[in-house]
């Protein structure tokens, strides 16, 4: 399937406005807090959200107003993340009304999402006065706005588009996301929106989304920690005008492929932007008896402390490589692992057979002075492969987090 | 029961001596780096190993070693971890051949364990020159030696003792551990070894070390790497003279209680030294409506990054606490959950019916300007609880890790 990479990101695909602008939530003026994603059409839409068991008020509402499978707007504040609020419920509502209000359109056919700190009260105000403000602001070259606007600590935008073709008809995906904290999403990863002019049925759209994220937002782990808002979504208005994607077959396999590449780019600088990251990591297992076990071993290496920490300090230490390759909770055996670091600047197998290797100390420094380093790990029992997406373990990450708050 | 804390650790038990010496497994000459603690007589034995795939060369050895239930010598070096290393297994075994030659008992009856870095070539030769050394330093008083022997990145030593009456005898409990990092026991911990001088049946021993470690070892998480290590072993050579304990009973209860104790003070001392750790925290997760769910809930808060960072800033960010709190693997729900943080500086109740509180900024500064912090979580759903122990994670933990090997 021939993919190009676009400009635009959620307004690439056509009949999407985006916009977002600074109304309060943060004392930086600068810092946009207020993003809106509107389509000029009805959508079709799928979401995936956090299986904390703690959820935030915007999730309740969502997930009632999504019963039916469709919605044509998205608003999204950041600074506060309205989970544990005493009014939380109220404000999420009120948001929805509000915007549905300024565009015309129903309550429920409104997303509404929130990010930032949890627990701390929710103040209706800056979606009273911010509101009608961000619907002026609306254009179809709106969507790095709207990125800057959903960032909490993060120190990049996450945008990305791309267009490919779908019987005859060219079509086109973006995406906008947050990332950076909290992030080891067990389903969805914090906020992500995806826009597509695909025409898609909610019911194949959410189908093609659950098998996605299984390989994507769920392979990310930056901390460990599984936010109370994850969220993905995505909108498809069907503008593209191809024949209308309702069961399996090529144009879904083709969807999913277009999916899959826009997941996998947002998850990779997601990953390489978490709090104080210094390096992409991606780990990838091959060799394992089945899919399962290898998103598993994958995972667990990314998620090691110790493994995140000797990146960090350009460490050739696969022992640890191997220790959370053994803890990972799922069934394989550990007597024929090869483990070898890759990057830019060479490869280095550091182990065969579960046994050490000697390498050579000189091509380690270089493979791992890279700022993408991939860790390769062949159990050797078999044909399923998977990747997860993490980064290292820093000093900054910690300045981060000891101060969030103040 | 009247239980007293003793001095001498390992060697408060009658009949038990101990020894550390530096023999070159560091480079560091000040270091100690082999310990050997010995019983008299024949014990009893009771052991448990990590839950890792990949497991060291001497968990091979000792699994073979202690089928009968029955040990005289526990060998430990520190600095390798004989683990993945190729000649390991043949280098266990031979620790024990040595040992056994130099003590006049048999091989079987020894027990040996390695800290240190995985994957790194093992020789033999330290063990060689040591072991006799080592053997000529043995005393009723060797217990800090030992316990000095074993630490890899610790800052402090942790070694405890206890006595204890059964029956009218006078029984003595004692035990060293190492601890610091690649924590987050999955059965056992680290290393820890625990002598007691009570007559006790190897069978009872072992069941009573499987149920203390749910809620004593297994409840610790420094960094959620389970080590490929981890042991701990009771040796118990029934010098107290007591009626031997057979069966349950009124004596095993007091046993188990015995053993809770140390194996509290040793938990409480590996998590407050945690790598790079300024505080010991402890999560008491009350109100649960079983168990286990106390139990994974604890484990969850504590094993929190952005709970570990936020306690390293003395940030009172509760919304961390129950979004790790929603996440944990068990079912209950979190409707209804209190939070409150506890020191020597006071009491601060931060969440109420899993809602914010407002709380006064200037009494958390001083509950969290303390080095121990109870972080306290009721469910409100049923009368189980469970305790959990970890450390903050600090920018020490991130250098102590990205240059570990050098």
């Amino acid at each position: 399937m021939n993919i190009k990479y676009e400009e635009k990101g959620v307004c690439a695909p056509k009949g999407f406005k985006a916009a977002g602008i600074h109304v309060g939530f943060r004392k930086n003026k600068k810092k946009r807090d207020l993003a809106l994603i509107v389509s000029d059409c009805m959508c079709q839409v799928a979401a995936v959200y956090t299986k904390n068991k703690v959820k935030s008020a915007p999730y309740l509402v969502n997930r009632e107003h999504l019963k039916d499978g469709k919605a044509v707007a998205v608003i999204c504040n950041s600074g506060n993340a309205n989970t544990c609020a005493p009014n939380g419920l109220e404000i999420a509502n009120a948001t929805c009304r509000l915007t549905a209000g300024a565009l015309g359109i129903e309550e429920k056919d409104v997303i509404v999402c929130s990010t930032g700190v949890i627990g701390e009260p929710m103040c209706i105000e800056p979606f009273e006065t911010g509101i009608p403000k961000v619907v002026k602001k609306l254009t179809y070259n709106g969507s790095e706005a709207a990125a800057h606007a959903i960032m909490t600590t993060d120190t990049h935008v996450k945008e990305t588009a791309i267009s490919f073709t779908i019987g005859s008809k060219k079509c086109h995906m973006g995406a906008i996301a947050k990332g950076s904290g909290m992030i080891n999403p067990n389903m969805a990863t914090m906020l992500c929106f995806i826009t597509t002019d695909v025409q898609i049925s909610s019911a194949m759209l959410q189908k093609a989304l659950d098998a996605d994220i299984l390989d994507s937002f769920n392979q990310i782990s930056i901390d460990g920690d599984t936010s109370t808002n994850d969220t993905v979504a995505v909108l498809a208005n069907g503008l593209a005008g191809n024949k209308a994607i309702a069961e399996d077959g090529e144009d879904f396999r083709k969807f999913c492929q277009a999916l899959r590449t826009v997941s996998t780019q947002i998850c990779r600088g997601i990953a390489k932007d978490g709090e104080g990251a210094s390096k992409l990591i991606e780990c990838i297992v091959s060799g394992a008896s089945d899919k399962n076990a290898a998103r598993k071993v994958s995972k667990s290496v990314i998620r090691s402390e110790l493994v995140k920490t000797a990146m960090f300090g350009e460490d050739a230490n696969w022992g640890r490589v191997l220790c959370a390759v053994g803890y990972a909770e799922a069934e394989f055996n550990v007597d024929n692992v090869d483990i070898a670091l890759a990057s830019a600047g060479g490869e280095l197998r550091v182990c065969t057979c579960s046994t050490a290797k000697d390498f050579d100390e000189e091509l380690a420094k270089k493979v791992l002075a890279e700022d993408e380093i991939k860790i390769l790990v062949n159990l050797n029992q078999g044909d399923a492969e998977a990747i997860a997406y993490g980064c290292d373990l820093t000093y900054d990450y910690v300045r981060i987090n000891g101060r969030y708050r103040t």
